[in-house]
């Protein structure tokens, strides 16, 4: 049956040309057909990394002079041995290094203070208010070390303050985490919780030790859990390539003039530095699995979005313990939303204020502001123009914030040296 | 069974609080779970429109001020009335102008030639003769006015010389479509062909008229075809979105002090005037189907896709009506390939040299030069390090043509007003 059908098409002619005609017609005569250019939004289309890859390309070009005078020039931005024996010889010009250090007390304490918490010799309430005493300090007494030493500089205070902040937030979290973990074993389901979720993993009063702690204070991350997800090995590759980029992008931007280049360039820079090359490079020293330190924040067609997404390991933070127990408590959705902003807009001052000395509450009037600006934004704009609002937000409300300051200091001291 | 099964749960306390402790270790306990970064080329992520937007806004806001000064100073770029009217008044001094109305002539002959030859009047070796007369003249005869006539200038030749190239393209594909079609019909299958592809599609001899040559000679395509693919209606939004940045794109282009700014920047914007805007724009006007000007050539890896990509009516021109012609007549993929990139570099030398008055075969060096480049990047290059060897290319190689050709036509015409 097969063959003699086979036999049938081969010697009609008319078929023959027919099945011709079908295949001219498919291969030469359309070779067009109904479908959308690509940059048009209705496509659906989005795959830009290329761009991506331009914008790199076009940074190091229209740096490269500077950049290989600068490499030529001083090679190696920051010698480690040296910096390291300088510090050694006059350790009290180093005030911020030394701030930095002494924090370790604070880590200690905390340790210390977990404990005797669930081994019973303080009390519920005595944990607290040792707890909240070690954590009021760290936020008071950088500040007054910064503003009463004259020999801090402004870069080493923001630096000190910077880690301050950063070990308060995670402290917070440990004390949180562990007060969860006790609130679950007081019941008498201590046996069953070990025997079902404790094959291979650390349980609760097993993870009270150094080893532990210090895990957690380098980890590139504000929230602490007791059975953190491990990648398999570190990555030599990986590994040079981040050490590698972190060692390029400061030096690609000490190349740029500051106040002729776009400050938001820097800002993007300073991104791409911190939280992909520099915590990818931590995570993968530490065989710290969780690499989401930032989402797509640079398609956010809302400010909210843009918020939520830029910085992981703070909006987790936020969002664990700070919002949901807000929730918990009966607060409304928006009461603890703007509690949020208001939160980060006081560490955005902390952090500028103090290391310059001035109080003038540009950092917190720019945070406040995004709550007015994302109700605009959420209003009315949507999908590209959305996005290019929140890009144009960034690019003029940041550097505007930051010259403000950059004014400000520089007619303080202009006063002072004209006295 | 169901409510037994309920109340057993309910009731039996250490089963109910395993459930709550599985439950609260999802929500509170483990907030990270294993993950890329999604700037890491292992996550696989490229989703980037944001970093277009970002682009765009980089672009309109570091040029604002030029922009809106340019505005108000000259308003709209162009005025149509008035140049019509400066025309008219004294066409000679338009020499470019006058080249494209006569255009006309080599359209009308091509039909006319057509109409004979489906009729049968002119024999097929006649038919061939006056197509090759026609379409070497489209060639000659502009570059031979713009050479004698001094009053063409380099921008205005340029102008008349690309409409010459493209029509003569155009032209190239007609005689070829239409002879296809007499290739099949001559055979006695005639009737077949129609009672089988033409219903309410245009036919053979049917399609040799004015009002389809004229479709064809102002439809963003190269290729000619019988049935071009439709869109069902003009949508407003559309047109008058494209309008708008046909508008735009020059008022921004014109603020930008050439040789400043990145030749290449030039380049990118006039991508996108040309291929996504004023394409876009006349397509959706003729209600024409078919939008794919160009494919993802940001993404290219390597230089040949570049080339595939970028330009999408010339490159399915030359496939059609060049490269599988060669093939068909036994010649090897790697010579019809180069003979392509001859024939491209034929056309971009001819389209340089010819307005500015000088043969210094840069552009059509150039080109060919992309031929030992590709086989580079295409044999030691990949991924992310391909696609940024393709944009350095891009970015240098473009404009140091352009350079060598400025500083040539510089030096040309310092020498001539010394003497």
């Amino acid at each position: 049956m097969h063959f003699t059908c086979m036999f049938i098409i081969c010697h009609c002619p008319q078929i023959k040309l027919l099945i011709q005609i079908c295949h001219w017609d498919i291969h030469i005569y359309n070779c067009h057909k109904t479908q959308q250019s690509l940059l048009s939004s209705s496509s659906g289309y989005s795959n830009y990394r290329g761009v991506l890859n331009w914008c790199v390309v076009m940074l190091v070009l229209s740096n490269a002079r500077l950049f290989l005078e600068n490499l030529l020039k001083y090679g190696v931005l920051v010698d480690p041995v040296q910096v390291v024996s300088l510090f050694l010889k006059d350790p009290y010009s180093w005030p911020a290094a030394c701030l930095v250090i002494v924090s370790n007390v604070f880590i200690v304490v905390a340790l210390y203070t977990e404990r005797q918490l669930s081994k019973g010799s303080f009390s519920e309430r005595v944990g607290f208010l040792v707890h909240f005493v070690n954590l009021a300090v760290m936020l008071t007494f950088p500040p007054a070390v910064v503003l009463v030493l004259p020999s801090v500089t402004p870069v080493g205070g923001a630096f000190a303050l910077g880690i301050y902040t950063i070990l308060f937030l995670k402290l917070y979290s440990y004390k949180d985490v562990n007060l969860w973990c006790r609130e679950l074993s007081t019941v008498k389901a201590r046996k069953l919780v070990r025997s079902v979720s404790c094959e291979h993993k650390v349980c609760y009063p097993g993870n009270l030790t150094i080893r532990d702690m210090y895990y957690f204070v380098f980890a590139p991350t504000l929230c602490y859990e007791l059975n953190f997800p491990r990648s398999p090995e570190i990555r030599m590759s990986f590994l040079l390539r981040r050490l590698f980029e972190m060692w390029m992008i400061p030096i690609i931007q000490s190349s740029m003039k500051p106040l002729e280049v776009p400050n938001h360039l820097l800002w993007l820079m300073f991104f791409y530095w911190f939280f992909h090359s520099s915590m990818n490079f931590t995570a993968e020293l530490l065989r710290f699995g969780d690499r989401q330190f930032y989402k797509d924040w640079w398609n956010s067609e809302s400010v909210t979005y843009f918020w939520q997404n830029w910085n992981i390991p703070v909006h987790k933070w936020c969002l664990r313990h700070f919002y949901k127990p807000l929730l918990r408590k009966g607060f409304s959705k928006i009461a603890s939303q703007s509690a949020v902003f208001f939160l980060s807009a006081f560490f955005h001052e902390y952090l500028v204020s103090v290391p310059l000395r001035m109080f003038r509450l540009w950092a917190f009037t720019g945070m406040m502001a995004q709550l007015p600006l994302a109700w605009f934004v959420g209003r009315f704009l949507r999908g590209n123009y959305g996005n290019a609002a929140v890009w144009i937000s960034i690019i003029i409300g940041q550097p505007f914030a930051v010259l403000m300051y950059v004014h400000d200091y520089y007619v303080m001291h202009h006063k002072q040296e004209d006295v």
